[in-house]
């Protein structure tokens, strides 16, 4: 979970000289910092550094990210002439600095280990482009979705088919796995979220090509475990407020999971760091399709040492598994 | 959830005049913005105007309550010293103007309708004290627990002594229920929610005097219902991301349940506000055991008229169920 970033000393170095999106941008950069954790704290796969929000950026939408911040939107979408005026033709080759990236880092990797291309949900996507930036309560999306459905909709549409056409191209230019992102199912009821973003992440699963790329979806606090595991991919997410093992049993093993460290973990003594480690691995319990990870982002404050010796224990305790 | 607030024009014209806490403190003012819900959009029960922090600032914590960036407590809790210089030994008494403002509400309402009063559980109100204000990821609190386990401990310990005396004053001053509020019981993996959170919840619960009044927990985020079904309480909350139905499946009845509409839900049309109370009245099935509410607080910028259409439904639609 994004490993590249702001706890490492070495892309700070970098940070300083260029903003945000030049990052994403420049794929000498990107693929530099998508680099620097496998060489510095040596994870098992890599993941490529950009941001969820290049999508709507390519479609016309100006981006500011202030870190201290979060994403901005000059002009968020309010109503459905925005939405029409995106420009979705040229998404891919708007993105076409994602795919230089993704090579470039694939070249620096050089077959050590693979590399893992994300995308935001489309309705993770839609929330921040009608919100316009981090909200509390999300009360404009939700007045948004409830209001003009329609339009909801029609948003939604264009994004699950911006994110086919991206997370192909990231598959073709070198990308061994996918994620997509559903950071704000968190705040969805059930019902909307069949209805404004489980759909759409089906939509999107049912026309990727895959080439056998696994396909990871992470619906941070989605409940509804059943459901995910009837989605055409192969890998579920989990953040750190479930017990992974019963999520195992729940879907009777149907996906793999990826989770489930609180990342606030890795602020703890090396003791605790080992024994969550441990804990998370026991829950899981016996056999393959666990891929190990933290349940949500690293946190910018992290202490690498900490982070290198997560990486450690994971390698030494599941060899015991 | 939270009646009374920013939402009625009848409260901006008094919290004009006076501060947040100013209305905290003043029974007069509190009673009557207490009341108001009652006689404008007619619920079946009132709630105590307060806040949760009303605790800690009566411990001795400066805080500022700034309506559009939350409370602020000046000096936060980063040591153990500042655990001990807390007053504790005085908690009911400091707190006098609330249980004054629970009997001049109970003289208001005259019997029309049950007054609820409310707690921070111990763990949500030790991460408003030691983060200090509002928090993105946490760190500084989980920092805490796990650096210096004792202190928060200790922390917890005092914090659920205080709660215990508080809403027993507060149940002998004329409250017919009490609900005790874990907000940031969302953050904890299951095994810290035990360790920092539940067990604090437990003792509160088994050291209530209560002369009946029904006790409603409310971890907001929790996932595991068995546990809550089996603390010593009334009714559990749910907020908006269940299906209410399967919650009281899962703990076979054991609790009556409270929610669960998602709030926003009160910006949608009337035919939306219908069919989502409806939705929550059908998934939650025959028979008595569920309170009808809002699955969190009510938003500042809420629609008053969509509100009273709300209750109006609930009434409705109970009576065919």
């Amino acid at each position: 979970m994004r490993q590249a970033g702001r706890y490492l000393p070495e892309y700070r170095a970098i940070r300083e000289k260029h903003d945000f999106l030049t990052m994403c941008k420049t794929p000498e950069l990107a693929s530099e910092v998508t680099v620097q954790p496998i060489d510095i704290i040596g994870t098992d796969a890599a993941i490529l550094f950009s941001d969820i929000l290049v999508i709507p950026e390519a479609m016309g939408m100006k981006l500011d990210v202030i870190e201290s911040k979060g994403p901005v939107f000059d002009k968020p979408i309010r109503d459905v002439r925005q939405i029409d005026d995106l420009e979705t033709e040229n998404i891919v080759s708007n993105l076409d600095y994602v795919l230089q990236a993704v090579k470039m880092t694939k070249e620096k990797l050089n077959n050590r280990v693979p590399l893992i291309g994300f995308s935001g949900s489309p309705w993770t996507l839609a929330t921040y482009m009608v919100e316009g930036k981090g909200s509390k309560n999300f009360d404009v999306i939700k007045s948004f979705i409830y209001n003009e459905p329609e339009a909801a909709h029609k948003l939604l549409r264009i994004l699950a088919d911006s994110i086919v056409k991206y997370l192909n191209a990231k598959i073709g230019a070198g990308c061994d796995a996918v994620q997509i992102f559903d950071t704000w199912a968190s705040i969805l009821s059930p019902t909307d979220f069949e209805e404004f973003s489980l759909q759409y992440i089906r939509y999107i699963c049912e026309n990727l090509e895959t080439n056998g790329a696994p396909v990871i979806v992470f619906a941070k606090g989605a409940n509804d475990f059943g459901k995910l595991a009837e989605l055409k991919c192969d890998v579920l997410g989990l953040d750190w407020t479930r017990n992974i093992g019963k999520v195992r049993e729940e879907i009777d093993g149907a996906k793999a999971l990826q989770g489930n460290l609180d990342p606030t973990v890795l602020f703890a003594p090396k003791e605790k760091i080992k024994a969550e480690t441990e804990r998370v691995l026991r829950n899981y319990g016996e056999g393959a399709g666990h891929v190990f990870n933290l349940g949500h982002g690293i946190l910018p404050k992290t202490p690498v040492e900490n982070t290198k010796y997560l990486v450690d224990c994971v390698k030494e305790l599941s060899i015991k598994q």
